[in-house]
């Protein structure tokens, strides 16, 4: 991918000396288009990020993993603001196109100190291969970097799209979910990259979840540096850009569920013959997030009442007798009536998979939906029980 | 309590030898009142229970555990209205004056063999101060049985509130969220009683969670026999009536908290100064239901991002710059600003106790409203991984 550089290293931001402080670094500034957390509760790089990206540019991204700076009031916003201009300062370019994020413990003010000690290093010898430091030197809980890309070509000119993106607990869609970086040498306008960017994670980030709570720090951030020869033009371009970037969010959304906190399993869950898309949404919702069902899973149990009955409580019309639900290719229940012994075992054998998709065709009309969630283990308890201490 | 007898024996429908099968009889027919799950998906027995109820008699409930009669389709039904017909004739009272409940594995159908032939034992023998003997027969994953029971007068005429109930899992308020019972000898009208649990409800099994999933086969019922000699007659009789039934059902559903699965703690949060009476409702609620505030009071934690970040993504309006937030009486946060480690450490201390209150003040508006929820550990995931096997 021509003409981004990156970096990732340790500023001893995180106690236990693991990599903490990353950049992206465009030689020219790109178009940039960004989604950021719905929750009310947000943090000093969401605000400032929100100005910034108005501008439709940026150049530079700096990300610290270990610190959230969230809840850090008017402090936290300088903080943020002087993270973006010593960074600038160091790159010689206009401050306005430095982004900002932050991922950790929620309410602890940044280390500036360290921050800015650190910001030389950080800025020298970043190295167009530095992509996959810079997605580690991101991450918090996570267990496995992620990072994800795709070569396409529009009219014969090559392009690459690559993304990046940390999360693991705190995890639930609602415009954007964790922090995702996507970079590419594509030509493309900040508005029409930013309609892209919003199609590609309502089917992505938007339809993941792996525990339910939606974090203050979710940023998505593409910037198109326009370096390839490669140039959205026409309708049939931006067509064949929309199906790479929904290929690298959705691979990338699949990545943070996989190693969701404690995670052992990855589920598909897909909602059929809902009377609305909104009920086919609640069904799929409700199933995702249900404790019990994400218990079920991890017990490698085809407990279908468990599935049926959060259907049942989801607020979506759903007549019982009327169900059909599948393990992958096994039908468990036709029609409200469950398929017997042999069926459960066959259910059983495949819940054993470490990846497997779940079917509740509801019969009642031609709305469809889906999300990917992870199964609830003994270990998630014991991660988010201890995470501070 | 004057003219109710009780009995709780084993059918042999859990596989445990323990007692599943209960009865509640009263010696004349009683007012009664019924709320039923809000599950799309219902149980049997709260199919026929919506109907039965509508009469506002009732002179007999027998309750089994072990076996939800759930997603049982027509057999269900009739397995249900079956049960009822064969009470009734070994009582000796008409069919329609019986309502039956079951809780357990949902799917599987019940064992009528089993049911038809305890039927003459569970039917003789009653006993008035049977109570105990029910309430344990009732329970399923519960640890504790849970019983209340108050004394009251109206005009110097004493009479008993007595309730029992059972949950312990998949408990999630939506009118009504296990099984309850509420037996009584005061003299009240059914369509009175059915206003005055609608209130109490609100006011307690609507204000609880363990795990937020809503169960199929939810039923709160109340018997009024009028064989005290109390009787509701004036507004100032059913205030008195209101504030005992508000106090049992209030004392049952913290019980069922305290007995959640895997629970260690019983956490009642307040929402203080909410723009509106949804809002302060939302906040409670996100609150109650998020894993990771959950499992960081599991681990004695008093992880303040967490909560004011599930208030944040409530749906409520919050600014995070007017935030109190106390745990007891000890302030964590003074409009938004974190009071330090002095602080910090003694609501660590607090956390160490039992039963805790948080109190999260928005400081917008008017408004108020609570929930009564419990911690997440590692033993409900094994709880609930291995229910079926």
């Amino acid at each position: 991918m021509k003409g981004f550089k990156f970096k990732g290293i340790t500023a001893n931001i995180k106690k236990d000396g693991k990599k903490d402080l990353a950049i992206i670094f465009s030689t020219r500034p790109a178009a940039a288009a960004a989604l950021f957390t719905e929750n009310r509760v947000v943090a000093a790089p969401v605000i400032m990020g929100r100005e910034r990206i108005k501008s439709g540019l940026c150049q530079a991204v700096v990300v610290n993993s270990g610190n959230a700076n969230c809840f850090t009031g008017d402090q936290g916003l300088r903080d943020a603001s002087e993270t973006a201009k010593v960074a600038a300062h160091a790159l010689n370019i206009p401050e306005a196109l430095v982004m900002v994020a932050s991922t950790g413990v929620i309410g602890a003010p940044l280390p500036m100190d360290k921050l800015r000690n650190a910001m030389p290093e950080l800025t020298t010898d970043m190295e167009e291969d530095g992509i996959e430091e810079f997605a580690k030197a991101i991450l918090t809980t996570d267990l496995a970097m992620k990072l994800v890309s795709r070569i396409s070509s529009i009219k014969g000119e090559k392009f690459t799209i690559s993304g990046v993106a940390k999360g693991s607990g705190m995890i639930r869609p609602n415009m954007a979910t964790m922090l995702a970086f996507i970079c590419t040498d594509l030509d493309i306008s900040s508005a029409l990259l930013k309609s892209a960017l919003k199609i590609a994670c309502d089917q992505s980030f938007n339809r993941i979840s792996v525990d339910g709570d939606t974090s203050t720090n979710d940023m998505v951030l593409a910037m198109a540096n326009g370096m390839s020869g490669a140039v959205v033009e026409e309708s049939d371009d931006a067509l064949e850009f929309q199906k790479v970037l929904n290929e690298v969010l959705l691979e990338l959304s699949k990545m943070i569920v996989r190693d969701g906190e404690g995670a052992t399993k990855l589920v598909k869950i897909v909602i059929k013959g809902a009377l609305s898309a909104e009920d086919a949404y609640k069904a799929a919702d409700a199933i995702s997030h249900s404790n019990l069902v994400k218990t079920a899973i991890y017990g490698e149990d085809p407990n279908w009442g468990r599935i049926t009955a959060a259907a049942g409580r989801s607020g979506a019309m759903v007549d019982p007798d009327r169900m059909d639900l599948m393990f992958d290719d096994v039908v468990l229940v036709k029609r409200g009536i469950w398929q017997g012994v042999e069926a459960e075992k066959r259910a059983a054998t495949i819940m054993k998979n470490s990846e497997l998709e779940i079917c509740l065709d509801l019969n009642l009309g031609n709305f469809s939906d889906f999300y990917y969630f992870c199964d609830f283990s003994e270990k998630y308890v014991s991660i988010n029980a201890d995470y501070r201490s």
